[in-house]
Formats: C-alpha cells, sequence, structure tokens
C-alpha cells in the first residue's frame, strides 16, 4: 500500500550518490522490473546477463552498477555501486507507504483516558483501550485492537485486525502487518498430582523497538515474568512463532513460520531462514545464519557461520554427511564384495593349508 | 456453513448419474455417514467391507458402486462408478454454502466511491475501500476489510475478519476463510553498509482467480513489482504461506502449514502435502506429488512424481535410502565382522610364511 | 491480561498448603521471577545454585523446596514439595485474569434471538448470530464473531478478533487467544474426470471441552461429517493446525505450529512438541511424548514412551540412529582400510602361490 510521487533522473542520481548517464532532466514516477517498465518508470540492472533485455525495455532509466558501459547511448542510466540498493533507496521516495489523512473514524472505540498524538489515523472498527499511548503519525487500520496501557511510538502502521494486548509497548516507525497478534500468554503450564495444569504466570510483556516490522498473523507471546524483545530494525516474515521471553536482537531477520521456543536468545545481526525450529533456552550468536528448516535443540549455542539441518551443524558438515549418506548403497556393495573377496581368500586359505585349527 | 434442501432420490440420482434400486420417491434431506445417518439422510459406501455396517445403518438410502449387489433389498440404493464423488456432487445439492439475503449492515463502513454489485450480503463491521468494487451475489462476513482499488468477483464467499490489502483482486466463486490476509508486502529488503535494511519495494499485487478456495489465516503476499498468482480453482489449506511474486497453478492443491518462497512456481495440478518448505525460484511441474514435510532448495526443478523428503527424492529414492539408513548399524556390525576375519586372515598367513616385508 | 489482589504469606502458604519460615503476617500483592521481585512480591527457587541469588533478592518471601534450609534466617519462606507449583497456584489468587464488568458494547452487533447469560462482558465491534448462546460471566473481547448456532459456556474468555464459525460449542472456563479461528470448512475435496475438485461436504462441527486453551491464530476445523472434538483442560499453543474429525483427548498439550491431519486421534495426557506433523487416521497413544519436528506418517500408531525424528522412531532409536550416522565418515574409511588390506593380502597369496584360477 504506497502512495507515488515524481521525480528527475537528477534529483534521484543525487539521492543515491549515483551518475548520471544521458538526459538527467527526466521525470521518473515509479520504479518497475525491467519487463514491465513503462516510458515514465525506472528499473535497475545487477547481472550482466540482463543488460540487453535492459536496455531494450521501456524503462525511462536504468541504474546500473559502475563498470557497466553499454554500447547503446539511447538509455539514461544511473550508475552506482549497488544498483539493486540504489533501486530500494529510489523506491523509498517514488513510492512512500499510503498515509492517510489525520482522522479517527467514527465507528473506532476509543476509551477516555487513552492518550492519542497529532496526525494520527484511526480507521473503522479499531478499539484502543484504557491509558494507551498512540504517538504521533500513526496510522491505525481498520479493526485493530489495542489493550489497556499500550504504548504505540510514532509513525507507526498497524494494519487491519492487528491485535495488541495489554500493556505491551511498540518503538516508532514500527509495521505490524495484518492479523499479528502481540502479547498473547505465553504457553507455560505446571501439571499438579491429577495432570491437571496450571498456567505458570504470564504477566510480563512483550517490548518491540524503533523500525521493526512484522508480518502478516505472526503471534509473539508476553514474557512471564519479565520481557518479550524485539531488537530495533528487526524483520520478521509472516506465520512466526515467538515465545514468551525471547529476546531477538538488533536487525535480526527471520523467514516465515519459523518458530522460537521460550527465553531463545537471537543476537544482533543473525539471519535465521523460513521453518526454523529452535528450542527454549538456546542462543543464536551474531553472525550465525540458520538455514530454512533447521532444527536448534534446546539450550543449544550456534555460533557464527552457516548452519544447516536437524539438528543444526555447520553447512560443510551437513552437506559431507549428506554426501555420504547418499553414497551408502554404494557402501554396503562395497562392503559385499569385500566379504566375497575374504570368503574367497579363507577358501583358498583352507584349501591349500587345511583348517589351522 | 450451510444450508438444507430436500430432493428425491430419484432427482439425486439423475444428478449424478445413477441407477435407483429400491423407492426412488423417498425424500432425502441431507448427507451423512454410515454411523451417524438418520432415516431421511443418505450415505455412500466404497470398501466392501463397510457394506455390512451400510445395509444394518438407518441411513433412507446408500450411495454403493455399480459392481455391489447386496442381498438385502430392504435398503435403497444409489449405483454410481464413484461412490464418493457422487456423495460430494449430492451434498453440493443437498448442503449448498449458506447464503444471507442481500444486505448491508448499519455498522458496515462502505467508502463512497466503492461499487457494490447486485444481491450482494455485507456483514457488521466490514470495510469497503476507495474504488472497490464487490461482485453480484458475493457475501462478506463481520470483519473482512476490503482496502481500496480491490475487484472481489461474483458469488464470493469472504469469512470474517479477512483482510484484502489495496489493489488485489479476486475471481468469481472464490471462497476465503476467516483470518486469511492477501496483499500484505512482501518479505524482501536490501542491506546498506550499515547492515540496515531497506525495502525492496512491494508494490505488486496478487490475482485470485475463479474458484479458489483458502483455509483459515493462509497469508498471500503481493508480488514486489509483478503479481502473486492463485491459479484457477486451486485449492489451498490453513495457515499456508505464499510469497511474493509466486505462481501457483490451476487446481495445485496445497496442504497446511506449508511454505512457499518468492517467485517459485507450481504448476497445474500439481499436490503439495502440509508444512512443505519451498526455497525461492523452485519450479514444481504438473504431475509432482510433493510428500508433508518436504524440503526443496531454491532453484530446484522438481519433475512429475512422487517426492519426499529434506531435500525433496523421489519417494523410491527416499524409500531405499532409509531402508540403508536403518541398516546402518547392521551394517557395522558385518564391516566389524569382516576385520575381524582379515584381521585372522592375516595373522595366520605371517604364521605360516612369515612377515614378507 | 490479568488483575491483581494481596494475600499474606500466611493465606498463600495455607492456600498451597506449605509451612512459613519468618514473618506469615507480610502482605504479598503480586509474583516475580527472582531477578526482578520488588519488596512486596513472591518469587521461587527449586534450584540449590539459585538459592543464594534468592536469599539476595528484593522479593519480600520465597517459595522453596521443604529440604532448603538457608542460613540467611532475615528472608520469609514459605516451604513446599513443588515450589513451581505453588507459585503457579499463588500466583492463580494473586494475578486472576481480568475481568472487565458486565457490559455490551453499544458497537456490537448482537441477533435478536441470541441468548446471553448474566455477568457477560462484549466488547467493541463483536458479533453474536442468530440463536447463539453465551454462558453466564464470560468475556467476549473485540471484534470477535460468534457465528448463528453456537454454545459458549459459563467463565470463557474470547481474546479479540477470534472466529467461532456456526454451530460449534465450548464448554465451560475455556480460553480462546486472539485471531483463532474454529470451526472453518475442513479440507478434503474428491476430483471428478476432469480434475476439478469438489467439496467433500464439512458440515459436521467442533466441540471445545472444558478448561481447553488455545494460542492465538490456531485454526481447528468442523467435522466433515461428525465432528472434531478437544478435550477437558486440553492446551494448544499458537499456529496449530487441527483438521477435521481430529480428537483430541483431555490434558493434552500440543505446542506452536503443530499440524494434525484428518481424523488423527490424540489420546488423554499425550504431549506434543512443536512443529510436529501428523498424516491423517494416525494414533498417538496416552504416554506417548513426541519431540519437536516429528513426522507421524497416516495411519500409525504410535505408542507411550517418548518419539523423534521423521518418521518418528523411539528417541533411544532415533539416537542410535543418529550416532551411527555421525559416524559414517569413519565407517567409510574402515571399509577403505580393510579393501587394501584385502588387497595386500590377495596380492600376498598370488605372490606366494600363484593364481590358482
Amino acid at each position: 500500500m504506497s502512495a507515488h510521487k515524481e521525480k528527475t533522473v537528477a534529483e534521484l542520481a543525487a539521492h543515491v550518490g549515483g551518475s548520471v548517464a544521458g538526459d538527467s532532466s527526466i521525470v521518473i514516477s515509479g520504479v518497475a522490473s525491467i519487463e514491465r517498465a513503462s516510458e515514465d518508470e525506472i528499473a535497475f540492472v545487477e547481472d550482466a546477463k540482463m543488460l540487453e533485455n535492459a536496455l531494450g525495455s521501456r524503462a525511462a532509466c536504468l541504474i546500473v552498477p559502475e563498470d557497466f558501459f553499454p554500447e547503446s547511448e539511447g538509455k539514461c542510466l544511473i550508475r552506482v555501486a549497488r544498483p539493486k540498493l540504489a533501486f530500494a533507496l529510489i523506491a523509498e521516495i517514488l513510492h512512500p507507504p499510503k498515509r492517510l489523512p489525520a482522522s479517527i473514524h467514527p465507528t473506532a472505540n476509543i476509551a477516555a483516558s487513552a492518550q492519542v498524538g497529532e496526525d494520527v489515523y484511526i480507521g473503522a472498527h479499531v478499539s484502543i483501550g484504557e491509558r494507551a499511548n498512540v504517538g504521533d503519525g500513526t496510522q491505525l487500520y481498520h479493526g485493530a485492537c489495542v489493550g489497556d496501557d499500550v504504548t504505540i511510538g510514532r509513525d507507526c502502521i498497524i494494519h487491519p485486525n492487528v491485535v495488541l494486548y495489554d500493556g505491551i509497548s511498540l518503538g516508532d516507525r514500527v509495521i505490524l502487518h495484518a492479523g499479528v497478534v502481540i502479547g498473547a500468554d505465553g504457553f507455560g503450564y505446571v501439571p499438579d498430582e491429577n495432570n491437571v495444569r496450571h498456567k505458570f504466570p504470564q504477566i510480563g510483556t512483550v517490548i518491540i523497538e524503533d523500525e521493526v516490522e512484522i508480518g502478516a498473523a505472526t503471534c509473539i507471546d508476553r514474557g512471564a515474568l519479565g520481557e518479550t524483545r524485539i531488537g530495533r530494525a528487526a524483520k520478521i516474515d509472516n506465520l512466526v512463532q515467538i515465545a514468551h521471553n525471547v529476546q531477538i536482537g538488533a536487525r535480526v531477520v527471520i523467514a516465515s513460520q519459523t518458530g522460537i521456543s521460550g527465553s531463545t536468545v537471537i543476537e544482533d545481526d543473525a539471519i535465521i531462514g523460513g521453518q526454523v525450529g529452535m528450542g527454549d533456552h538456546a542462543r543464536v550468536q551474531s553472525g550465525a545464519i540458520i538455514g530454512s528448516k533447521a532444527g536448534i535443540l534446546p539450550g543449544k549455542i550456534v555460533r557464527a557461520g552457516v548452519w544447516w539441518g536437524i539438528p543444526v551443524q555447520p553447512l560443510e558438515d551437513y552437506k559431507r554427511l549428506n554426501a555420504h549418506m547418499n553414497r551408502l548403497p554404494q557402501l554396503r556393495e562395497e562392503v559385499k564384495e569385500l566379504r566375497r573377496r575374504i570368503a574367497e581368500l579363507e577358501e583358498r586359505f583352507k584349501d591349500e593349508h587345511g583348517d589351522s585349527k
């Protein structure tokens, strides 16, 4: 959901520190892929194989690596060190997130004790609880539910039907996609002598730091006694489960459908693939990259490097072991052959020397 | 959620091209299992082992294979080639999806520029955005959110609390179960030199073709620059993740909790089990059947046939390798035995010939 | 989301059958961890290693095992057999779930034929369908949708944006977290000769028994012809998928992101880890504990004991096989060595005896 703006090639090149070849006064109104670009759009090329297609496209301008000197002089170019990054930065300018004008929909249900900042959009069927605080410039879409004593920072985007339980806290510029649930009770029970489970108290909170983005239907449980924390600028995909008291570091990336059990720590800048499962009280250190579908046992410490498999092991080990497993049928054949040769030796030995026993 | 109608056995048999044995004027008011059928309901049998139970049931009529000639003449029968299919077709007649009368609930929030067709039901707490278009006969339940510029076809059923982000498009007779999220931003970022992630533009769309059904809490992200597409009559289960720019073919089936990464293509008629994970830019060809929990690496092409495991391999290979792994302890014992026999041979050789070195 | 009460140490000790050392008149207003406890809070210690920290904490009172006799006499203690259980029981007293006063929000949409009991809280933007029945003391939060003919027992807590499809039934003291979906159509189709899938009738129901708690965004489908049932006091985590006709026994525990296919039975007291996948028509017997990420094939019967892996096997077998796999490189080396020794034997044999062939 984004708006549209227009800029000249010169303005865009300045924004990304690039140099222009061609007419820098061309007005660009959007970004596009090479295949779909129209005459007022800008595309990017990073791969020399795509260059010919790019030059033949309708794009008004191409963002290209500094070492590309295409012969076609007809196309306007912006040369930069990292075209894909420049493309993303330009898209931030040309397609800023949609901002609805400040307003409160008449169907919204806002507690008298809630504090709503300046320039806030509150959509239809939203609820905001007692003593909640919504920062300036934040947008709350249809059906979002903000519990009592929740704090939301400035310029957040809360998509439809998000649920924030009581007492949780969001920083500034946080984006929560539709159906996100933050602050539900963690999953902890203590069985009594009749195996009836009593809830271990789930009375902590969740703290989401600035610039975090969380994908649709992801669930982040509140701390049992302490807090669950998502560090600054972490990016979390759809349908992820984050249990009570998990600590996610700054700039961590977590792909879809991964599940992280209670009290596990993921340090700054770690990258976690999709459908990964982590036991409780594990620790993923900075510099670790965890491949999709990996499994991390409770209490495990995963150091920097690339990890793979169930249970996780260094990617190189995983590959080597996998190769060994794939050669198992061959190994079996080799053992059979050795067995045959030994039997033959034994037979010959017996023939020529008799049984020495 | 379904309504109830009544039909005679004759009418039902005609609908499924079956032949009746017994009183074809009996009125049937519902389908049921053999165990639970009451005197005005119809059940089906496909397995000869179930036949006796079926004849003893209270069902008013049984749908049976053409080659069943039960001796009990007391029971009304409809004979067809495929009883389970006939049962499903008869259930479509007797239990059509619930249709609420055309109406717009006073709590619904409908933009002035939205177009709502004939015979549409719009439930409580629904929102419909600017320039959205809702086709004739569509039913939108409680709390559904239709973004700006969304197009919804005819006779769709949008269950409670579904979220359709701006600009996405649904065909006709689409069914979306509760909590589905369509069109959230795809998960794509470009890190800068400080490892701050900038959103790669997620400004494409999602196209859902006719007769698609999508299970509860499934998330389908919008294309980054292009579109994410779900092909005609595809059936997708609950809690599935479909990333940006994925292309799902016609009549594809995807079971629960499967995740499909960006730009992956699933061709027509492929069948995907539950909890499968697919890397990005993979391709599953027509005729492929992917077993539950399989893992498909990025860029992998999966041909027709049955596939299994992490990473996926043909089921036969998977089974063979699995058998080899299960025999590993035995292989180890064999190697030990060979080692013992070799040592013995070496010993004898030395005893009788001395060490030739 | 919980309230706060105050009790003396004497009252709390009596509640958990513990004996007090120190001043039993101290007033306690909450539970806390050792690290975070303030002067009016109670904490617990189960591990002797934590004892010193605990005695040094600010907690007003500690719950300790009966065999702990700390030298520090300054701290008030409650001695019990199971401190963690006592802590949970005390938390139930000091932090009872939040109860909003009986009221019906003016934005709620309640069918005229619905029956709402005494002392019920119905929040903003809730819908309650025709002939639905809400028991005494139940709390329905923002945006919850209760379908037609739904029965909800007494003292349930239905968190925001939960969806209950038509006809499903909840017992007493059930807790459903935000975004739960109960009663969506099961995933069952019958393909016709053109591979067009017709919905197998999904016209059964879901029965949730007393004291069940279900985590955020979990989906439980209705039975196809019969019912899906969640047994008394079962505890289910977030983002779990439970398919049509599944039977979950009493006191079963299921961790996050697990998926259970159609008609599978989980008997009383079984414990299921996270991200487990179960095929259809499987049975997990009482006393079984299934490790995270395990895979259970359709029709499999899993007996009491600890199970692990894909496909599941007894944990001991899994560990043994895993050890064998990790020694594969070594096994390969051994086979190589044997090959060398055999070749040497063969060579010597030939040297000394000539080729006997």
